[in-house]
């Protein structure tokens, strides 16, 4: 019989450059900007903002400013970008070149979590090789949301020590540039996946024995997403779960990750510190934010969503996981 | 843009039969005795102990006497009986027939949650009508485990006004025999169910909608299980959740969810009365129970558990989803 290893809460994880600060910082997000084309079972979309770093800033600029690093096309529909600055993204680091917005195409199955991918067009994205405003290199949370890792690579070096640096991925890097994907790992220090990525990327079964090949390589955290069912924050001795938060209906699931990361960050930055206790918190913001995100298609949701909504769902979250112990 | 409805916690929950009581009460599990062959990617055993009433009468019986209402064969193995005699289970109610015991084979799939079954050899279960010994007819906790559902539906009828019925089903009986299964459905206070057959017996693809649908049909309470993601307490206006436990490897899935319902009802048994924070914490019981189980083949990891190990995931469960709310 397997001896197994008892896993303690997070006493352990003290992000290394984290310095004690106050009030709200900047955090930087590297990712796509989109236009998306969405089908679902009972409706779809076309030609809908969309892009990871769309769906992060608009998340995380709930709770602290944002700095948007990406590309765009020409085509890139004014009414989109009027949005960009009226929800006061910072957006010199967005550059507009000739040529076509990248452009995604998916169509979920019945269940609402698998997809298929129906299209992904780089375009604008293929060259992209960002040069970050110089306002931007002192940032000091950085978020490198889904983009192909040598753009993430390419902006974390123009960025002068971060305190936390936190990484999401997807399937389609994992199976083209592995390799990149690996080096950008080994410099985050937290890393945000989907439970059958990590599966793919560690080829191994066990999500706890996945989850520590990772940390071998560097992050001192691990987020483990797994769609409406939460999400899990793994250390090398700590382990933390926070449910998802549970809805009627989920008109579109796009950007649920995207936004779960720019709230968890968000949160984040808004704090004096961060210990076990702000990660929890993060943990909980990143799956309140993802679940109004989910309740509508592009960011729609989240335009109308108030620091209120917020903090009622958070408070909810406290009565959907509390128990008291016997001792 | 849809208005959300908010869930309370369980303030509403009171089953309606349950009176205060003192100490450990008997519970009564109906269900399946059974020899199984069972192959996952990284082992396979063949004719060892399993059945739905055997993994929930071992978790039971951890917390609480247990008396099992089942068949088996002739040809069941002395070596299993005298397990059955040293675990101290009531087995009065366990008849035993001339033929062959009832069957089950199945092989997991790389990912360890699904599985394909391969055979399904009901043998003596086919004819099987339970004659419930009188001791067991005033027993107030009874479970009715997966087995066919006029199986489930004719013990039931033979016990006078238990405190709490819980029931459990799979998607067998869903396919096969759903007029029944609805019928005992009305019947139960409490019904335990994965996520996928959940979404299969109402045609609801939102789990709370799902759930919702079966509460309309009489239950007070649900409990959806999601294997490796844990499992949701869903009433009529609450929702509670407990992650599964993190485990580093899963031996054998087989028998989780049944040991699941033995831990929850088992613990149960043993409070004083059954309020919120009981069904919370038994739900935990539930999740510790099941991650034990699925760490050997058979109930074999069951058979060493004491009740030191159990209290001390049981700690470890509220160290991974305690956060201090906000204000």
């Amino acid at each position: 019989m397997r001896k197994h290893r008892e896993l303690r809460p997070f006493a352990a994880f003290r992000p290394g450059n984290l310095e004690v600060h106050t009030g709200a910082m900047s955090m930087l997000i590297v990712g796509t900007v989109a236009t998306d084309d969405i089908a679902t079972p009972f409706a779809s979309v076309a030609g809908v903002l969309g892009g990871s770093a769309v769906y992060a800033a608009t998340a995380g600029s709930l709770y602290t400013p944002v700095q948007i690093v990406g590309v765009i096309g020409a085509d890139f529909p004014t009414a989109y970008m009027e949005f960009l600055k009226e929800r006061q993204f910072d957006l010199e680091g967005l550059e507009v070149q000739a040529g076509k917005t990248f452009h995604w195409a998916g169509k979920y199955h019945y269940d609402m979590i698998t997809r298929d991918t129906l299209a992904t067009e780089l375009n604008v994205l293929a060259t992209f090789n960002p040069t970050l405003p110089s306002s931007y290199r002192n940032t000091p949370f950085v978020f490198l949301a889904n983009v192909d890792p040598k753009i993430q690579l390419s902006a974390l070096d123009q960025v002068a020590e971060p305190s936390l640096t936190v990484l999401d991925t997807m399937n389609y890097w994992i199976e083209t540039q592995r390799d990149d994907l690996t080096a950008v790992i080994r410099r985050s220090d937290l890393v945000m996946i989907n439970d059958e990525e990590l599966r793919q990327y560690t080829e191994e079964h066990s999500l706890l024995r996945a989850a520590r090949a990772v940390l071998a390589l560097g992050p001192r955290a691990l987020i483990v997403k797994k769609g409406e069912h939460g999400a899990a924050l793994v250390t090398s001795d700590g382990y933390y779960y926070a449910p998802g938060y549970p809805l009627e209906d989920v008109v579109d699931p796009t950007g649920a990750g995207d936004s779960f990361a720019g709230g968890f960050l968000g949160y984040i930055a808004t704090q004096a510190q961060v210990t076990e206790r702000e990660l929890h918190r993060a943990l909980i913001h990143g799956s309140v934010v993802a679940s109004f995100t989910v309740e509508d298609f592009s960011v729609d949701r989240l335009k109308d969503v108030t620091r209120e909504d917020i903090q009622r769902r958070y408070r909810e979250f406290a009565s959907f996981t509390h128990f008291e112990r016997l001792d």
